[in-house]
């Protein structure tokens, strides 16, 4: 399939770097401020130096991505919540001109999910965003396969940036600005982590969940959330003395999407341990299934993509 | 999607008995004494009480099914090694009369897996056999998403029986012998427990693998297999005092198959408990993805049959 990548940060480099190994064809990347354009497939090699050294990715204006002939558009543009723009319009543009779309941009999947639904059913093109949800992790894809009919509920770690400060706490009993500190430092958490800290990007992805089970109907103000910045040390010590420990845990079923810090058993599945992530569906004829694995990062992000292109019909 | 089933065990009737949950319709139904066919779909109460009551499925030659008019042959008799027959066959009918074959059986991709995929190939109708590794847990699906270009390796544990045993054994400190019965008793072993306790079964599901991530090149002769039956009440004790236990772990990479029991952390991944599977995926570019759950079971396995239609081509 040919692509037409847009957003450069690390998701959308990532798609256009592993993007041959799986078969495909980059005919356009494009970022805020310009975009590269070449229906033989783009110069990834010089692509990337240029993005390396800060350089505009191309010579275009970015639209000029939508005029490429290409059969799947890969929205990576950063998550907006609210009216999901500039991603959500991005998105319908591709399914109105009869394209596939696959979505890493959480935005459009958690705040205006019938719209953009209704857009794919209208169009010959298909929507596909396992990206949003956990990373490399087959989350969406295992549910679709199952039909989300037959699952009730899901539940898990989702936000790697908050495992990691919950299990550093514990491990070395410091406070949370502390360990904060430390993993702005490694780069676990951004500059600003307040999404991450705070429980909405852990929640945006549980909603989008809630969406998939119930065919719509919620959007992140429907979510219940709690996050992890009030969390003293000595909950930790306590909840070990317990055999227990403390992780951010999300959970969408068919009622509700809530997300906030929940004691659970220290050996049990989900105390996964620094920036794992970890899902657990609950089946109708099949029990618990429970998939973890790296559930953030650039290359990690685009295998789900690159999954998700591979089970995209021809047009 | 029509469905042929062959088979009337316990996988072959939790098919017939989810496929209109999943959108399918049951055509045919054969065991290996008669058949029913009826082309608006069978009476699925009628036979599983006919079933139930020890009464032959219907009233037809076995052979009828395939006079069906079926898109999609589930085959789900017993695995056999070797030739792999009757089920080698079976699929070949199908797959000859250009339609779709999904396997619970494993033997005809375990065996005879260059064989069976050149009959794939020559078809209109496609090969698919989740089920046929790790029952509920979608293991070959995830292994498809990311290209089995891009696994080095998939290990875990894939028998539930033997599991259950070295839980057992653990927990309460009693012997092979005794535990065996117990598992017996409760329906998780066999009276001829041979093939869960001697490794085959596992090492049947890790050569299934071992032929996906290199596109053949094995059979159950290339395993290097070990079972469970000699280890002593003792090793696990001894394991335990240095914080680990011992599970029968499988391992197919693009080298060999081996099965046999290994020492792992008491609490890490591969510790699962009681009849619980678990599968863990190495990665090129998304570390290792792990996944668990129900790896056998009527139900459970019948989802994976019905998945995998829900991934077949229309024909």
């Amino acid at each position: 399939m040919r692509l037409a990548v847009l957003g450069a940060g690390s998701v959308g480099t990532s798609v256009v770097n592993l993007a041959s190994e799986y078969g495909h064809e980059v005919v356009a990347l494009a970022d805020s401020s310009s975009a590269t354009v070449d229906p033989t497939g783009i110069d990834i090699e010089a692509v990337l130096e240029r993005k390396a050294g800060d350089d505009p990715v191309g010579d275009r204006e970015p639209d000029a991505a939508f005029d490429a002939d290409y059969d799947v558009l890969v929205e990576a543009t950063p998550t907006t919540l609210g009216d999901a723009e500039p991603g959500f319009t991005h998105a319908k543009r591709a399914l109105e001109a009869d394209r596939h779309v696959v979505l890493a941009n959480k935005g459009p999947v958690a705040e205006r999910y019938e719209e953009i639904q209704a857009l794919a059913a209208d169009s010959a093109g298909s929507i596909r965003f396992e990206a949003t949800v956990g990373g490399a992790i087959p989350v969406l894809s295992t549910i679709e396969d199952c039909t989300p009919n037959a699952v009730s509920a899901v539940r898990g770690v989702l936000n790697g940036t908050a495992n990691f400060i919950l299990t550093r706490m514990a491990a070395e009993g410091l406070d949370y600005e502390h360990v904060l500190t430390e993993a702005q430092d490694l780069g676990v958490a951004e500059a600003d982590p307040t999404f991450d800290v705070d429980g909405t990007d852990a929640a945006l992805k549980f909603v989008i969940l809630a969406n998939v089970l119930n065919d719509g109907g919620f959007s992140l103000e429907d979510a219940d959330v709690d996050g992890i910045q009030n969390i003293p040390g000595s909950a930790l010590e306590l909840a070990a003395e317990d055999g227990r420990t403390i992780r951010l845990i999300g959970e969408a079923s068919r009622e509700s999407v809530r997300v906030g810090p929940r004691l659970v058993p220290e050996h049990g599945a989900l105390a996964v341990t620094g920036t794992q992530n970890i899902v657990e569906i609950e089946t109708r004829h099949a029990g618990s299934l429970a998939s973890s694995g790296r559930g953030a990062g650039g290359p990690e992000t685009a295998t789900a993509v690159l999954s998700d292109v591979g089970r995209l019909p021809e047009l």
